[in-house]
């Protein structure tokens, strides 16, 4: 599991500040989060493949995670993609989509598929054999939703040298690696454990922004291994973030804590801040668990223990 | 009269080629025209005043010359903006944008107006006492007006060493700039052109992009100082320019040549052209005029005689 911070800073764009995307990796997928104005530009000065992105997540409708959708969708286009594109987001992202599109008599070659959300809780958006990926439900100033990535179970390993030393048919292979028990040669019933190593534990990845303190979410996102949680002020400012439905960096890892999170991720910083150690300072005082701070083409790889 | 380049490249965006937006400044006016996703990431980068912005003129509702614009609007609201803006372009656009701000809830807290254009023959959009802008109507696959902007006749410069000399009575100063022939103190009536110097000549902009080769616009931008002409491709790919209903380096300095231009500035290039210098070539083998190239960032000054 793997994570590329395309932008990580509120409200309007700069040079140096980008608004808010991001790609999780996460078993063969390329999972595009957000979509503020000018994320096709990082991605390209980030190196990401456009044609692997085949889902993108849009959280609400602010212009900082939402504005760049319409010229990705386009370039698509331009660049002759065939692959099908899904596109999660809040109820109306069809009809502001697809009437830029017509504006423009430029309606797309490839398949696009939109998935309007409407539900105030939690809802399974997508699942295969390897992923699922959950609405979190937010509170902010618009209808606004985080998302969960879970990795499902992986199968367990096959330890060859023990297989073979239990006299284990290895036709059974499938079998053994979902975690069956079988039968060796001579009949006899050989543990699943005694043949296999565990796989590694499946991964977890919880998006939440753009919101308030909002501990309502804290029994979906327990346990999670990595979760962004937005900053955008720091306590000082707390009147602020009350006044636009968002975060502080203590109410980010007071979040966290309740949560029991692993690595806690800070962005979606207001620029009003010349330092961004500040918010990692602030959500130390609360969490003891590891903290990040989300930076314009920052990768974090999840995938070691 | 100046202009800044803000992009000139055609489709999709790099890190390093921009999409469609310039800047023009003329008598005071600080003048948008088109604005291609990222556009107030470069105005910032060009350290023009975003206040100051008062006009945008919209040539089509393609992405590359269109998609900034909403982000541009919000940003306006964020930074507390109270003058009102003015947004000029096809029909449709208004619904649109007020879409995209009615989703996050995020409408202008200033005056915004939209002036939409439908018309297909040259109609004069916005005047008052310094310029005037007219739509210059093109031929695209989309509806698509260039814009051709004119300084109006400054006042006559008093030649206050002749004025005295002919002992006129400088009290008449107003009427003397405006061209009035006056009384002097003796009753005898001096000529106008003996007490001023001419003024500067009033400047003219034509703004024309995207169009397939359109020479029935002619008429209308003959002896006009400044021209940029889209130049998407060269002519080894003519037969693209025809479909796509884009001009030719060669094409635009064919309308420029006929219409008796002073300068023309290429622009709009497709991605596939390793150098810039192929359009200059190629356009002087038929204008003999004043070329130049449009780059991310260039400024020209055309102020001066």
């Amino acid at each position: 599991m793997k994570l590329t911070i395309l932008g990580c800073h509120s409200a309007t764009p700069t040079v140096s500040a980008h608004p808010t995307a991001q790609v999780l990796e996460i078993k063969g997928h390329l999972f595009l989060i957000d979509c503020g104005e000018g994320t096709q530009v990082q991605l390209r000065k980030y190196k990401i493949k456009f044609s692997r992105i085949r889902r993108i997540f849009i959280s609400h409708l602010h212009g900082d995670h939402f504005f760049g959708l319409v010229g990705l969708i386009s370039t698509f286009r331009l660049m002759g993609r065939n692959a099908e594109l899904h596109v999660y987001g809040p109820k109306g992202i069809k009809e502001a989509i697809l009437l830029f599109l017509k504006l423009g008599k430029s309606y797309t070659n490839y398949p696009l598929y939109f998935h309007e959300l409407d539900t105030t809780i939690p809802e399974l958006i997508f699942e295969d054999d390897k992923v699922s990926v959950e609405t979190i439900p937010l509170e902010h100033r618009v209808y606004t939703n985080g998302f969960l990535f879970r990795e499902k179970p992986a199968d367990r390993t096959l330890n060859v040298d023990a297989a073979r030393a239990a006299n284990v048919d290895l036709s059974y292979y499938n079998k053994i690696k979902q975690g069956f028990d079988v039968e060796n040669k001579e009949g006899k019933i050989i543990p699943n454990k005694e043949i296999t190593f565990d796989p590694p534990a499946p991964k977890s990845y919880a998006y939440c922004s753009d919101t308030a303190y909002h501990p309502q979410m804290v029994d979906q996102v327990t346990e999670v291994d990595v979760m962004y949680h937005e900053s955008t002020f720091l306590e000082e400012h707390h009147h602020l973030a009350e006044k636009t439905k968002h975060s502080t960096a203590k109410e980010a890892a007071a979040i966290a804590k309740k949560a029991k999170i692993k690595t806690l991720i800070l962005g979606h910083y207001s620029g009003r801040y010349g330092n961004l150690e500040f918010f990692r300072n602030e959500a130390q005082e609360v969490f003891l668990g590891k903290i990040e701070l989300a930076e314009d083409g920052k990768r974090f790889d999840f995938s070691k223990k």
